[in-house]
């Protein structure tokens, strides 16, 4: 299996390390030479543009793009689409609606390319877990991108759904379960806090941990979160950059998801309410995702704790 | 480690259980006294009364109570003090309101009597996989039921948490955030059903169990219940003997749980609407809880599906 891959965040930098120790031959690109040149002590083939990584490919092009959705993914499509011929396939793994899955697709084939959308979870830890992928596209062609999948992903976690938006679906939809349990999370941690005995917090998430009915990868994230020595500098800031591609989702099926618009409500809200919650998960976000967290100076953090 | 059991409902009998088969000499006792009969075949010292029960016990003596929450709990408590002295110790593990644990304190402490309250998670799955145990109470004698808490929880499955009534409580947050997160599943899995193409609803969430970031306990058993061939023929009624409980826990210490609140709407919502999210948790619970589901006849099922 040889692929180009563009975009080499977070998440793409790990992936592309996870395959290229997998035997995926990867040609990786990124806007930034200095993350290419980081990747290519990992094991991949380095592009400084994209005219480099194409002339770098087989015969077949297969290229994953894996850039912030919106704007970013759009240019790089119509940009990756301008050097692929018929019978070429395209796979984007952004954290993208399921509508511009469905319209990338459709530019697609008016070139013959095959496109797949491809959902991604997994965070900062997917390189050592595996990263869960969640495709759509054309079907016939799926055993042609199966190796990489198999490469990225743990035993059992990956798997092809349906047509072109099918897998940016599930992923929204695995997001939304997301934002739910962090707001349990968060909501448990609040009444934790406010018992009239005080209450351990981190002794009270890690006792759920081996064996209660919630126990779950984001409790454990908890129970590391409120490990930290600085957790309460983190400012209750939740930044979410898929909020609106997730309400979009919700939307467009009719869907009826209760729970999950307090979670977004919560996360809009930037009042002094629910200050611990919010905190938490900003904390838990970073734990997994690596999503950054503003920390207040020391000069406020020590006034903090002299109080 | 000696002690007096009573109530061998679910949850009761396996804890017995656990306990005899890692040295834990148990008396216990039941109403009916075939639950009792049973779990002398386990290992269990069987009663068939109080009386009985209280006269195989050491001279100082130790008693767990494990009944429903409420009258059946008060009333018991109240008898079984009957036969207690100054410095024997009185447990309660019933899913209760930590203010009734705070009374039921008080009465102990009339007569001398030890009381500690301990919450216990880990439903029907607790006898292979240990108890969480969430312990409030005098501290000073908390390692004298310790040998108890080590014997039912897995490693690092137990703690301490405060005076009476703080165990109650922790137990309680526990249930509330597991309401969260199941009330986040069945919007899940509601929004997968809603997609423009199928979505194959086990498929997701067993592809979510690997590595995503919704890994979890509840998961496994939604990919569990999802693939029962009798699912659909559960009735979306969610039962629940603790939500009044929770309810008055999270208004004691006016607390803010807005996900949580929209769970408890929707258990108690007889309504047609989120027919497939109640359906899936009344499933998940018996699958963790072996809370009793009804099943529509096996006409109407059969009628369903012609549909």
């Amino acid at each position: 299996m040889e692929l180009g891959f563009i975009g080499l965040g977070r998440m793409g930098a790990g992936m592309v390390e996870r395959m290229a120790k997998r035997g995926v031959r990867v040609v990786a690109y990124n806007r930034s030479p200095e993350k290419t040149k980081r990747i290519a002590r990992k094991g991949a083939i380095p592009a400084y543009g994209i005219d480099e990584m194409i002339g770098k490919l087989p015969k077949r092009r297969i290229v994953w793009t894996m850039l912030p959705a919106g704007q970013a993914t759009d240019d790089m499509i119509n940009e990756v689409l301008k050097h692929l011929k018929r019978g070429d396939i395209l796979i984007d793994g952004a954290n993208d609606f399921y509508e511009n899955a469905e319209r990338h697709d459709r530019i697609c084939r008016e070139k013959g390319v095959i496109f797949f959308d491809c959902g991604v979870s997994g965070g900062v830890w997917g390189l050592k877990n595996g990263y869960t992928l969640m495709i759509g596209g054309d079907k016939s062609h799926f055993k042609d991108i199966e190796p990489a999948c198999r490469a990225l992903a743990p035993k059992g976690g990956y798997a092809y759904f349906g047509p072109a938006g099918s897998g940016h679906f599930v992923k929204s939809v695995h997001n939304i379960v997301e934002y739910v349990y962090l707001q349990g999370l968060a909501e448990g941690v609040g009444l934790l806090s406010s018992f009239k005995h005080p209450i351990d917090l981190r002794k009270a998430t890690s006792v759920w941990q081996p064996a209660s009915v919630i126990r779950s990868w984001l409790l454990d994230l908890t129970t590391s979160a409120l490990g930290k020595p600085d957790f309460s500098d983190i400012e209750p800031k939740i930044g979410s950059v898929t909020i609106e591609e997730l309400e979009r989702t919700k939307n467009a099926v009719g869907g009826y998801a209760p729970a999950f618009d307090v979670a977004t409500a919560i996360r809009k809200d930037t009042s002094g309410n629910f200050v611990l919650g919010k905190r938490l998960i900003a904390a838990v976000r970073n734990e997994f995702g690596g999503h950054a967290v503003e920390r207040s100076s020391s000069t406020a953090s020590k006034r903090r704790n002299e109080r």
